[in-house]
């Protein structure tokens, strides 16, 4: 690909240091393609380098099981598409686009933008970051995707204005990112943040990671739906099995949570077990991070004060007192589009310099 | 007091923006006097202003029965002392020693100086740093005691060259410190880095917090003493009795620590469990942190490899791989000065402005 001379790998402290090295026009620059690959999904849209909402936003299934390159050329025909909308629309020249911020799942190496392994999307080794900078001839960044959505929040969300922030994403997994100072925290190999695969309890669940006890065990996405089966085999009557038709694999910890806001009390008290549990998780990161806040995001806080009610109540209970008065517990503020924002966040940080 | 003028409330920034305003004439510091208060005992030295053992090194029980004032006194007399001789031994004038910072256990506020709380001094709202700065008329810092055994390690100990250091000191209780990128951690209302206090099993033992499952429950000095006198009353032989003379309740950690190291197959087992328990809660360090190193201090220590293989082992089998790789588990290397090492480390930061 001819262009990748102009996707020099921007590693933060390269990029940041000689923006100019990359072939940026900062004076020019007005957006910021952010694209968020998701296990589910992928989205994409421009996001305003000075901050606002995404523009020409698009969202497709990832359809992971296509392979990594379909997924690729997925995201580069959405990203082309949304930059020449953006483009006519504003009457803008090609220059006006600044790069592409690229948010994926991990574990992944940033200043190569290679994602080492993936367990929900099967990559291996996958240079993630060179392959869509390539296609669409412009320079690109790569982060966690939980990074991504905590630096969103940060910067645009429910964490706007705090030194200190901790984001838990609740889904298939329990994803987790930490702001210190306005950056993202990595630690000294990328690996920071694994707020799900902190141990609640030493001889506990299996997790995925092959750990036992994970907090990711217990307030997952799937094992809230498995607890919610477990009840219902048990003989405790709830909604749920009218809502999936008797057909209880299909009962996700979405449609828990829905559950719990109609009123179902079994469905509620599965919600208050994961807030509690959750709280465990919250209560230990308050004690060794002091954040500022923690912003709780995933499909699951719709299900809004039964999840945190019992979240915080367990919070207090167990996190030092200084620490819990100086915290706030809040849902995302941009439950769609965090994770798109953050990406290009992470770009604009690490190559056009701006904090 | 009439010197309580020079001694200006030193916080960080405000100190270490305009440090003539605290009246140090840094061309002359050559010493720092550091001082590190415990439960048990006082310490107290010189520290070269770029590094190196303290001079004239004093150690006293602390004697906390006796009241605040009287351990006061006790620390103001042991620096006039150590500035005493080491003045007179390098020929120096008085300005040569640049202040004084101060060790002590917490929740604390560093911009008042004021001690707020100490359950195993028995202090409360005591105005700690302002006391000692004034009967010295020096300009003082008052951090955590266990951040500045971190701050310690950092600067001059096994955690030198690293930009993100965890320092766990198993104790009375368990204390913790964090160091990211040669700052002290504090988070955003000085509660930061309290490891002892993380929940590695919510069903778990009460611990002295109030909470359930604590790792200090687990692993402090004294729980690691009752798991060695509860397996001695349960009939296992050991070479503790013996050592005790019979007398169980005068088991502590030290000698548990001291027993395997001299062959004693209980004493071994009882440190084997704490290395695993300590592991548990190491092991999500690594992975919420990612330090480039983990820095455990305290008496039981000693033992060794009788704690740190079984620690090692369990961090190997639960936290992420890339952060495994990426970490060492050390032993203190300043097990004895680290806190006076550190706490005059963290004046030299906040007041003189060096790094």
């Amino acid at each position: 690909v001819s262009s990748l001379g102009r996707s020099t790998p921007a590693t933060s402290q390269a990029a940041s240091s000689a923006p100019a090295e990359v072939g940026v026009a900062q004076d020019e620059a007005r957006w910021i393609v952010g694209v968020d690959i998701g296990g589910t999904n992928l989205v994409v849209g421009l996001v305003p380098v000075d901050g606002g909402s995404p523009l020409a936003l698009r969202k497709l299934p990832t359809r992971a099981e296509e392979g990594g390159e379909a997924v690729v050329a997925r995201v580069v025909a959405m990203a082309r598409e949304a930059i020449g909308e953006t483009l006519s629309t504003h009457a803008a020249s090609p220059s006006a686009v600044a790069g592409v911020g690229i948010g994926s799942p991990g574990p992944l190496n940033r200043n190569t933008g290679v994602v080492l392994t993936t367990p929900n999307l099967g990559w291996r080794d996958f240079p993630l970051r060179d392959l869509i900078a390539g296609a669409l001839e412009l320079p690109a960044t790569l982060d966690n995707d939980a990074n991504c959505a905590t630096f969103g929040e940060w910067w645009m969300g429910a964490g706007r204005g705090e030194s200190t922030v901790v984001g838990v994403t609740l889904g298939t997994g329990i994803g987790g990112g930490i702001v210190l100072d306005g950056e993202l925290f990595h630690g000294v190999s990328d690996a920071a943040g694994e707020i799900g695969h902190m141990t609640i309890n030493f001889a506990g669940r299996r997790c995925k990671c092959g750990n036992e006890g994970c907090l990711e065990a217990y307030a997952s996405g799937p094992n809230i739906a498995a607890r919610a089966v477990e009840g219902i085999h048990a003989g405790i009557p709830s909604l749920l099995v009218e809502m999936v038709d008797g057909e209880l694999d299909r009962i996700t910890a979405a449609l828990v949570s829905e559950a719990a806001v109609r009123g179902d009390v079994h469905a509620h008290e599965v919600m208050q077990e994961t807030g509690k549990l959750l709280g465990v998780g919250v209560a230990s990161i308050l004690n060794i991070l002091n954040p500022g806040v923690v912003v709780v995001a995933g499909g699951v806080t719709r299900a809004g004060d039964h999840l945190f009610e019992p979240l915080r109540a367990e919070v207090r209970r167990r996190a030092f007192r200084s620490a819990v008065d100086a915290c706030r517990i809040v849902p995302a503020a941009l439950p769609e589009t965090a994770g798109v924002i953050g990406a290009a966040g992470v770009f604009r940080r690490a190559v056009l310099g701006r904090r």
